[in-house]
């Protein structure tokens, strides 16, 4: 199975803009890459990032064995034709995963979950009806990030006539997108995403039902 | 095991109430609470609704073999309490599940997941770092649901000395609290919650990033 990891590099997280800046937002991104990138090779695969620009490798500061397994490709074309472009074409090609780079939560447990189905396509959902990752193992079924890709993936899978199973994982559904989000990573993180967020200086604060992530110095961010 | 489901039966979902009358927001957490019976009666267990007042079966018009395996406790003390009151005491006593009203997207199988592990604690986090499903197997553990309960389960298990899980689920995970919850219930609900949903008039609508559930006739819900 190749492990397809796609990568905004150049203009990640724009929906954080009103808690973190421009530079934040860049380290912040690069971290959850190294995460999920971790996560990936102890899951023992080898995983391919796709990013839209050239990546500095010292941004990325991977552990020695994460880096020796993991390969960059750039390709600066928009996720769908990027992923697509990847996809088993005939019946005897390997099968191929694709893991969103924002997934700060992903443990090899859930990964690996994930790339364990028999199905044709797997599916793990995010929320607000996201795909956060996928294995495809039909090569008639293509990929539409557009929108709704949750429901118009399974949509596509019936059509292709290709089995379909959906991953139930908190850990993959958790993309982490917006402030609201930030809240995930202090209470479930575990890596590199984590530490910088404490570094960053957004600490958990109890409010009236659901915890919150705030910052230091800041208006509450969600 | 006992499976133990807390519902506040007179003043439900206050947070939903910017998209729900009161009416409205009172026959939806029945909805949910229907739901989630069904879910642990088709994983072969027999659940008991802990009420804060008297529920009115025709309210809940739950399928026959649901009302036969439940049974109803009227206990108007705040959650905590009523919780603690029927976890185990002794080494050899039950053990005892709790899980929410308003996991609307429960399904069997993750129930089952969060009922069959071997640990003395088990839980199910919620999103903003709550605790959706507990099972307790340990004589020492006691419930703190006030705040950030995810993470003083944890501590409080830690301190009994009880060995841990955590279960790794998106459909446990979101317990429908706020608006922004409802996308989830259209987008993977498969039980009368959903359905109300849709009689109430709301419906998916794309917007950038993740999709929003909207209402027919009013401004946007999230």
């Amino acid at each position: 199975m190749r492990v397809v990891v796609p990568f905004a590099a150049e203009t990640p997280k724009t929906r954080l803009a009103s808690v973190l800046t421009e530079p934040e937002r860049s380290a912040f991104a690069r971290d959850m890459l190294a995460d999920v990138l971790r996560a990936v090779v102890e899951a023992k695969r080898e995983p391919t990032v796709v990013s839209t620009a050239p990546l500095d490798a010292a941004d990325l500061a991977l552990p020695d064995e994460v880096a020796a397994a993991t390969s960059v490709e750039i390709d600066d074309r928009p996720l769908t034709p990027a992923v697509n472009a990847r996809l088993p074409e005939r019946e005897d090609d390997e099968s191929v995963a694709v893991v969103m780079a924002d997934l700060a939560l992903a443990t090899p447990d859930a990964l690996a979950d994930l790339f364990s189905t028999a199905a044709d396509v797997a599916i793990a959902p995010g929320r607000g009806g996201g795909t956060n990752g996928l294995v495809v193992r039909h090569p008639d079924f293509r990929a539409d990030y557009h929108g709704a890709s949750y429901l118009d993936h399974r949509e596509i899978a019936r059509a292709a006539d290709a089995s379909l199973e959906t991953i139930d994982s908190f850990r993959l559904a958790t993309d982490v997108d917006e402030p609201s989000d930030l809240v995930e990573v202090l209470v479930h993180g575990t890596g590199r995403t984590a530490d910088r967020l404490r570094a960053f200086g957004f600490e958990l604060e109890r409010a009236t039902g659901r915890l919150q992530a705030t910052r230091a110095g800041s208006d509450r961010t969600d």
